[in-house]
């Protein structure tokens, strides 16, 4: 594909891979807005006042009709709006195409390479000459990741002239990114500078993000104002957890149609998504074993009836494979030489790197059968058995299916128009410093609040009366800060 | 699609609808044989001695990745075989251009029209000048139900000239049942005797299909000895429940990527089908509503915490509603416009009149949007408000899916597989009469333990002084037969 | 306790532990009228017109509460009636206060010894000089064995004098019946064939006395006729399966109190018994693994996503052992030594030899300590670990706990109610010989139906049209012969 | 039961039920002991550095079998020991009697009054004239209140020599309790001072507790330093959650042995307690209804299929209602009316003001008939249909089972000694203000690693390079601070 903007009639830039596929990506948007309460009533509360009126939102975030959304969430509240994945297998091309269409930039499409993958971020963080956007929308941090990578290059290139010498890692991605601010940095040498100036602040979405946002500011480096979308309750204790134990199967069945009933399901990690992960597989009859570092987590999946062993220990009996971690180097290449023959393992958290695929693609004499897109067997030479690998190791529910569905990532995305929301109202009132900030109880009740209608519960009310002996507002928030849920 | 036959570079027949994707087809039948070992045992154990040598099998059941499994094992056993499908939308095109290249005639394409279907189902029988098949696999019964058609009306037209007239009914596919035979009647007024002179036996899949072998034995109208695979402990409580435990839901992603927690889900008759389909929506989170006629299954839902009500009672509450019951006018228009907005609406029964389609069609302004193949939104012009139909109301988890995952599809084909090796070894022993039989015991339990291994099961031998205590031979059979499991 | 035989002051005999205790029977037995609205609603139904009047109905059946809600429908009916336990530990002495004070004549109390348990036996089949009952409920078939080792015994002895000798059995249990036989004979040698001249027949109650019954008809040796009221669905899918998954957690809980959630449970069998302990073990979070000899509920555990192995396989790593296959030999004294220390082995099978507690007795150096009453740590002398036996290897629910909740006992006694109303009234028809017979399908569907009101369930009508399409009457029965539920 | 204070031949204080019961307890101890590993552990690594030497431990927690392994192994560390229950009807007497008899004084049966009760608390407390315990472990906070209550009088007393007034309370516990300190002052003015002035500090079980303290913290009213045990992980999402799923059904099968499977059960509130008590009732086979104020846990609910609404929209279709709020007023007279006839209504958090009793006791012409102790009908005269009250509205799980067992127990507690612990140590050290802690979170973490072992658990082991990747010491804490688990 060659990387060319296009254009709209109306002039918007875009880069997606169908054009022709907008009339059904609206209707699912459609389909998809009468199951996201929470973001339909943003618009009716908040339209029109059109809070956004002038703010300029870049989103690196999955580009699927739910994503499809928020976005025309944002712009209803008058937002101007560019918008890449953040993952190269995520999007959902007829979803792009209608946004690109209807309502926001788009560069995104399905199966990108990661020269794409981060022209796309360059192209969503362009909003030309006048610097970058006001607002980010993050997942996982990579647009926020290429502006600080970038001032600092270009900090010391000011300095001394160097340039960032993509040479300088091994991580082939990384090579990328230090490539495009190397060849950004001899048209525009302030361009981040620029872009860090304007920005107001970013929200972010999911866990590995967040955790790259607080080492910043335990480091000092954070440049701009960070909402941890993730950690509000109605967004880790609720996507991550139940949006996998939805997606888990879905992407497991329209990968391989295997039954996963009488199997033997690793489960490596057990926070938000793997406890979601475990939940689906047992429910499914499938025999579900925890790997885990922390005791805690592991004594709760003990308590709930799973068998708690490290990979060794299980490798060579286990049917599928599922990493959860967000750490890195859980499946490696020695583990899958030891597997049954056409064992799945694929990854559910948000980086590729927790399964070795580059130990996969380099053993010696291994042969790769592409089923499917996104479903490869890898055959070893010398055991002729062979491993199903989902996704090429990336976030297999968005690679192999459509990601979490849109009940449950309405709860998540109205938490990020209530971020972007707080971030922009308060852009003037140094209410935000350069570090990360939880949502308030009393809004993370609200987005709560919002989806119940929509599934036919009625809440009790407090009397004033009990709410005194209990210490809380009638209208809550009705728990400490500390509270697990 | 013009309906001509075609010939692989071999002489063989065939119409499918591109042979281009055979490749994909055989890496996938490639992947389910590893899942099928009651199958692939099959081959080891009988491959061998050819038991099937000059026999020729018509089969009418879906023709998917497993049965192509099951195709192949029957002509690795010596066997000649065509196949077709048993629903428009049940073919997995890969799989039937797969075996059409390599292994038998195939007649199927997903999206057939009920012309085209039995179309398909008569060029299965047409074996040529010789009669039709030895051996029939049914599914639900059509080929069987086409044959005895067929020889009622050339026996009234040999008695008094009587041509079918398809105007007697108001039933469509019947309508084109009788066109059928009586043109059929026109060029070989003998062509469905001699079929039934030729035909050693039927096996038969499904609940529908033995329904209506029953009725036929007990109108002694019955043509051929019947074997009732359905009823093996190892298939209808195998396929039937743990089947669509796991389809269901696989249906309903594909089609609507929904949330199924926290939804109401009305799951329509208890029986197999119904119970596995109620603990997948339960096990998804959410709340299930069983309607039922018969008390004993209705109070087996209530003690697994379902709530049993009518249709009528919850119709305008719950969002998902699935028919299991192999019954007819389920849910009828009536029921339709009193639901809430895309509420799902599909059936999971063998054939499609649980849900009233003619009645939906025909609603006065009613409005089809076709949101993708196999999902449509229909609109109810008084209340602007619609309701998704998955399937066009047939078996959504093979019109919408893929339908039941390998392993439990080769509980049942080894059953077909047993039944089809026994109707042929007794072919001139007179063992079977023109009834309906099932399996013995043994056979059924054979079934199960060739599955055991693959799943890392180890069973306890009992011995001789134990047997004897409970009155079983040590290598069983195990169970008495009304035993219930 | 002095094996006297008592009287109330209307002159009814009975042997109970503690007539004071009938008031609080009393209580009990109200509350779980409530809770069997089947009999309850027999009572309403046929109590008016006494079809018991006339009947002798004897009982031999675990003394409950629930049972006393039986025993006073059958006299409410009209009948007159004698009872027993069926097992040394199943008495509740409230319960067998209160009906000996107020309704029949009963014999049992909570820890009898083998002797004292065959006294009550004869005690409740003993009516006078008139011969013995017309009518036996059963359980396990301790009062038809008696009587047909009576009349056995009698016939050798008229033939040529031969007394019975208990010393040519091993059986510590068969010996006591030998001796109460040959002391009988001597002061009645026709005694038991006045008794099988009397009785119109037998329904009984489980699945071990079901069996007994088939090999005597199997022999030819059965004397009278006899109902299985285990295999009425209502019975042995309803009480053997959400019975026993409700009372094998009761029991375990109130003999040890431990926790459940994380222990590894093994559950010997997978019959309808097993699969509830398996349920209720999973649900409360322990990791399940069951032992099976038949390969079809080896595969259905599977499917539940349970492991199958040996025994052998885990005996030293779990922590709960229960047997449900009603075979012996299961848990043997060499398997109980691996045991980890204060693993918990016990029985919910009808007879105490799935648990070798001979081969424990009899251990060299075996202690024994007991906790509480039915709750022993048996610690060997090697190893000094020890092992928790509940209830001395008997029904563990019965004898720990309180057996099966009202609810379900209602389905099951009122199966009897109807077994014993059916015998009664057919007792000079002829209709039924000297067989087993099972309730037919429109009675087993009458006994669920009594049962839905109590749970708010509300049942869909068919149409006569619907009827017809299926074959059925509108009123049912729903179902062939061989459907599995 | 005269309030006479017994001693031991070693001349221990101590008031129990019945002493005979000492050895019973012991072996129940023991049984408790090998489930409790944790607290065992702490006897292996501290009990021979005997930290607790000289320190003086009131304890005022249910007094039972797995609080006995905690005094003792308190003991074992060098502690003196006093304890009272925190309950009037939850201490297991046979528990009493060991600890009595062997290791601590005890003042504690089951069935206390209220008065006799808080004679209970205030021996627990009187550790003659030097003063008070220097360490309190505190469940509810019954203890602590008592001092707070004590200094606020003696303060007054002082000030202006005013008495306290129990006419004061409409309250009639807190009645008791003015009482108790007035008739206190008049012999000791400076009582609690002294006991106030010697207390290092108090670690407190449960989440009433805490509440309390926290609130006292926000006023600047809390007298001495508090370690918040509840809200460690290992305690709060252990012992409310899996404990509560263990004890609810275990009560409800103990108190009135009816099915729970079918039924309709109300759990009102869904923290942690309500979060087991719902899975238990689901798992059982009930239809649970859940009632919530928050927003939050509501959806959490729905997530899982249960059904929300408010106890009006219920209160006359439901069998079973538990409540869980931790607030007051949760069912009143005026619900427990409209109830069906038999429902049982019982309550699970910590104080018995959830449900009304006053209003129940009160109810013109209501009738109280005992069942058994514990478990009350009362009898509306109006529509002669009564409810089933459990433990008059008091931790039903204590008051009709055993409360929660062993191993879940041995985390809390665990917990409760390294709290004490903590506290001695640093005694002098100023590093614990008047204020409320929780453990930091590598202590919690060792908590659940003493767990792992019992249940068959192996951890995986972090790389120093993962655990550089996700910014976490190899040996922990792997989780920041505002983690949900």
């Amino acid at each position: 594909m060659a990387l060319l903007v296009e254009k709209t009639t109306s002039g918007r830039e875009y880069k997606v891979k169908d054009m022709s596929q907008a009339d059904f990506g609206r209707l699912e948007i459609e389909l998809a807005e009468v199951e996201m309460p929470g973001l339909m009533s943003c618009r009716t509360e908040f339209g029109p006042s059109q809070p956004f009126k002038g703010a300029r939102i870049t989103g690196s975030l999955h580009m699927t009709i739910q994503t499809a959304v928020l976005i025309e969430t944002l712009t209803a509240l008058g937002a101007e709006v560019r918008w890449c994945s953040c993952n190269i297998f995520s999007t959902q091309d007829h979803a792009a195409a209608a946004i690109a269409r209807d309502s926001a930039a788009v560069f995104a499409w399905k199966g990108e390479t990661l020269q794409e993958y981060w022209w796309c971020t360059e192209r969503a963080l362009d909003w030309g000459p006048g610097g970058g956007p006001d607002l980010i929308v993050d997942d996982g941090g990579d647009a926020t990741l290429l502006i600080h990578e970038g001032v600092k290059a270009e900090e010391l290139f000011e300095k001394n002239g160097t340039l960032p010498d993509p040479a300088s890692t091994d991580n082939a991605e990384f090579q990328i990114v230090l490539t495009i601010i190397r060849d950004g940095l001899k048209t525009d040498p302030k361009r981040y500078h620029k872009m860090k100036q304007r920005l107001v602040g970013v929200s972010e979405e999911t866990t590995t993000g967040v955790k790259r946002l607080y080492q910043m500011q335990a480091n000092g480096t954070l440049l701009f104002p960070a909402i941890n979308v993730n950690d509000s309750v109605t967004k880790s204790k609720f996507d991550n957890l139940y949006g996998c134990r939805h997606s888990l199967p879905d992407g497991l069945m329209r990968a391989t149609d295997v039954m996963i009933a009488g199997k033997v399901a690793v489960v490596a990690g057990y926070g938000d998504v793997g406890k979601g992960c475990a939940a689906a597989m047992k429910q499914a009859g499938a025999r579900v074993i925890v790997t885990e570092i922390d005791p805690i987590c592991a004594l709760q999946a003990l308590m709930e009836g799973l068998q708690v062993l490290t990979l060794e220990d299980v490798v060579s009996e286990a049917d599928i494979f599922v990493t959860t971690t967000g750490n890195k180097d859980i499946i490696m290449v020695d583990h899958m030489r030891k597997m049954k023959n056409n064992a799945i393992v694929c990854n559910i958290g948000h980086f590729d790197n927790e399964i070795d695929m580059l130990g996969l693609e380099n053993y010696p004499g291994v042969k790769r059968i592409t089923i499917k897109p996104q479903t490869d067997r890898w055959v070893f030479p010398d055991t002729n058995s062979g491993i199903i690998v989902l996704a090429e190791g990336r976030l297999m529910n968005l690679g192999c299916a459509t990601g979490h569905p849109s009940f449950v990532m309405s709860c998540s995305f109205t938490n990020q128009v209530i971020a972007q929301l707080e971030l922009w109202k308060e852009r003037t009132t140094g209410k935000y410093e350069k570090k990360v900030y939880v949502l308030p109880k009393h809004l993370d009740e609200k987005v709560a609040a919002l989806h119940l209608g929509k599934l036919g519960a009625r809440l009790t009310k407090l009397s004033k009366d009990q709410a005194d002996y209990i210490s809380v507002p009638v209208e809550g928030p009705y728990k400490p800060a500390h509270y697990r849920y």
